[in-house]
């Protein structure tokens, strides 16, 4: 393990370890840790208080815990909707999208992991993909070296024995085998792809891969690893074919596909008086899109990607009016979110972001994502605030909001944090103090307060904008320190000039995290880039 | 005037001089040209009825034309305000600006030239600064060939004559010598700095400045240019000194002033029931920043730059319910507006945007800024609009606001278009069919429906971001073409990919704003870079 921490970590973390003591008075770090597998977190009592009382009338009222529904858009960029400053500014506005944001409250500091399946892992289980082992996107008919899955609890798994109803609609891509798929993990039920819609269309559209779909050989073994076609499964029974996807035309149909579902899920719930937890993971807007019927051209931009914005918003505004329809707006917590940033690789399929680099980057542009927690009566509309939040932290919130904290287990370190005070009390702030950013199992920065802090800097993909960037990965001995109020584009790392003071609260915090890997070891599936 | 065509235009442009006629049927072009010193503008008649019932009813209502009131930030990024993607994101929440985009129009695609001199004489005259002469920041005590204003109109002299009441406040830096001061050039009064606000600090903050302000020798030759000061002037009379800035501290408290005197100018015409036109023009947020008494710290990022956003931000609320206290908040409408883009040159005295580039610089940095109109009960709150605005417009439509349309005069060519359709009518679309940008006297790119044509990239000052960009200076034989709705980055130039059909569009637009100069010539105040 200790040799593990050498590899991997710099000599600036490194050295902390030894150290942290020094620091157990650190001044800055007002966290408290309740359990040794629970993630330090900002205590705030009365907000607190506010949350549990508003769950209880609600509960009292509907004689039933909360909804919790998740709309996970893939790939799409913190600027892309109108209420972050897109939408219409380029050329797709977002009226279902911001409305929420209007009516709700828009989380300005979102992080979540820089590319799809560990930023789903992580949403779904509340911890690092370090800890679960899944620490990048899984490729099609990847196998595992063991079941990620068979020691781990998601949210679903415990929500389900709880007595909800659990779903995922749309993009899975935590596993394809036998055993790791939704309904096989926790999910009552499930109707999407198990891989990415990538892996899809390059087995069809010619017109984009010509020197893979037009030859045969070549084609017929991409085949053999996956075929691309949208399944269905229950717990307890084996996946089925919905539909095959073999044309261009089909792939555009799919997310509708995913919103029938999502909506007849939800009726069904309604009308068995039955809590839900239902995640609708679009497809969209990951490349390669092409657009649903009726959407061609819909979008002003009237490209691909634009027009999958206008239908990923109208899926928005018809999933909020099935909530309104069955009686449910009220009872049920909508959150919208992305699981990474857009990607700069594939433009022009592809999104935007005011910040620095893109999806598979420690950029903000990779890991900072929209964010709006939008639930009438519970949540009132509040200005943004830009208090951190982590995908992470679904997993704690959503175990709260069912009364069912306790169920989590202290045999496995979680990094999620209940953020349930934040975003129920009027003028709730984030229990949670930093955001730590990782590169295949190397935490490579942090957030905390204004600030980030790269220790070095991860790409996994090739940043269009500056293709030298490519080479910096490293930041040496010394941390860069952008202050993203001052600088939201890491343009200037300034950490001597400007930081200096802030090391010394950070260090211990950054220690403090990395540490939690010496009681709870890592896991590993065969995933790491070989060095 | 053919050899300055020829010596200042590329190639592209100039070949097309010749070639017009072969485009009098430009297909993409729906513009309609008035008369020969008239900008073409697309004819929108249902919407320019609707504005003129709107107006007709409300001068019954009120017995006079409407009031206008133009906030003007001074080198305020696009980025920002909240209602823009920024406010609380980095660290200045803008709450009383963004209820205006809120409750009123916002605009998100307005240009400003890129620079404070230009882009103020341009919004004054409704002509680009090649035609004014006025193409470039003034430096302190500079004094002219020939007074640009002495065969000016300004929107203030044309509404003076029509009996408005009209001020300036803050801000002038359009001429520092006798005869171009705003009194003398069509403001009925003024209150306000006559340069800029760093001239003024360079010769008081040692802590900046030690090279100039702790050398005696240094410092008086510069107060022997310029002498720090905030100045008064009434049409008729002398300008009279109101104060003397011999401190940073001293420099904190001027916006506050020129708050004061805005308030009391509306209160004053209010009472006397007068019609007024008031350019209320910060001082802020151009460095260097010093926070005003109560302001240090007051924005959540604490750095000066930032507390004077709050400020601009506080007194935009303040001067609102000036205008309702006073009863005009019906009768008046107000546009919310920077001169140009962040100022990437002095960070971290310097704001954001989300474009590349910024002030100086015909990157969207430079020139696309901030744009909110607002009028109760005349401008519905509307979905914000993308259609193209020109600080230059609001020449045309102040004066049909107030009635007087036929004021102005045929000797010169005039480049803004009245927009008071697009502006009042529900669903008003602009006028306007494209924006030109000018380096130096050289217009150097436009923007026309989603896409950016730079023939060449103007800068006057190093971006931070990439230095290397500072040899950028022609774009050769081809111009480069981005489409801001797909790269709002102007990250790609990919003109040959998917812009060729656009050229044969954009080329007689572009070529007919460039023979304006054949009947209208341009006229010089010796301020061109000498090359």
């Amino acid at each position: 393990m200790k040799r593990w921490l050498l590899s991997t970590f710099s000599a600036f973390v490194f050295s902390s370890v030894f150290v942290a003591h020094l620091y157990a008075q650190n001044p800055f770090d007002k966290t408290v840790r309740l359990a040794a597998h629970s993630e330090p977190a900002i205590p705030h009592p009365e907000q607190s208080k506010v949350a549990k009382d508003k769950l209880a009338a609600l509960r009292a009222k509907t004689g039933r815990p909360p909804n919790i529904l998740i709309l996970l858009v893939d790939d799409m960029g913190w600027g892309d909707i109108g209420a972050n400053g897109g939408g219409v500014v380029i050329g797709a506005p977002t009226p279902n999208i911001d409305k929420l944001a209007q009516d709700g409250l828009r989380l300005t500091s979102v992080y979540a992991q820089s590319t799809c399946t560990p930023s789903r892992a992580a949403l779904m289980t509340g911890r690092f993909p370090v800890r679960t082992g899944l620490t990048r996107p899984l490729m099609a008919g990847e196998a595992f070296a063991a079941n990620p899955w068979s020691d781990e609890d998601t949210t679903a798994r415990l929500l389900s024995a709880a007595g909800y109803r659990t779903a995922l609609a749309g993009k899975w891509h935590l596993g394809e085998a036998e055993g790791t798929r939704p309904h096989e993990v926790g999910y009552d039920e499930y109707l999407g792809i198990l891989g990415v819609a990538s892996e899809m269309t390059q087995a069809i559209d010619a017109r984009i891969y010509p020197d893979l779909v037009l030859r045969p050989e070549r084609r017929e073994a991409l085949r053999k690893l996956a075929i691309p076609e949208v399944t269905t499964g229950k717990k307890g029974s084996a996946a089925q074919t919905v539909k095959e996807i073999k044309t261009p035309e089909e792939m555009g149909t799919i997310d509708q596909m995913f919103a029938d579902y999502s909506a007849g899920f939800i009726q069904k719930c309604a009308s068995d008086r039955k809590p839900f937890y239902l995640i609708h993971a679009f497809s969209r807007v990951h490349n390669d899109n092409y657009p649903a019927p009726g959407y061609a051209g819909k979008s002003p931009a009237g490209f691909p990607y634009k027009d999958a914005v206008t239908e990923v918003d109208d899926i928005v505004g018809r999933l909020i009016r099935t909530l309104k329809e069955t009686g449910q707006l009220d009872n049920t917590l909508v959150f919208f979110t992305s699981d990474n940033g857009a990607n700069e690789d594939v433009w022009p399929d592809s999104g935007f972001q005011p910040w620095r680099g893109g999806k598979g980057t420690t950029w903000e542009g990779g890991v900072r994502v929209p964010g709006i927690a939008y639930w009438p009566g519970m949540i009132a509309p509040r200005p943004a605030n830009d208090g951190l939040f982590d995908l992470m932290d679904l997993f704690n919130t959503s175990l709260a909001l069912a009364g069912i904290s306790d169920q989590i287990s202290n045999k496995r370190y979680i990094d999620g944090i209940d953020q349930t005070g934040f975003l129920l009390a009027d003028n709730g702030q984030s229990s949670r103090q930093a955001v730590f950013m990782y590169g295949d199992n190397r935490v490579v920065a942090m957030r905390w307060k204004e600030y980030k802090i790269h220790t070095s800097v991860y790409l996994t993909q090739q940043p269009m904008r500056n293709l030298d960037e490519s080479v910096l990965t490293s930041t040496g001995d010394w941390p860069w320190v952008y202050n993203l109020y001052m600088d939201p584009k890491e343009q200037r790392s300034t950490g001597h000039r400007y930081f200096e003071w802030g090391l010394a609260a950070v260090k211990p915090i950054l220690t403090s995290h990395v540490v939690t890997y010496i009681k709870y070891p890592r896991k590993s599936l065969g995933l790491e880039t070989p060095r």
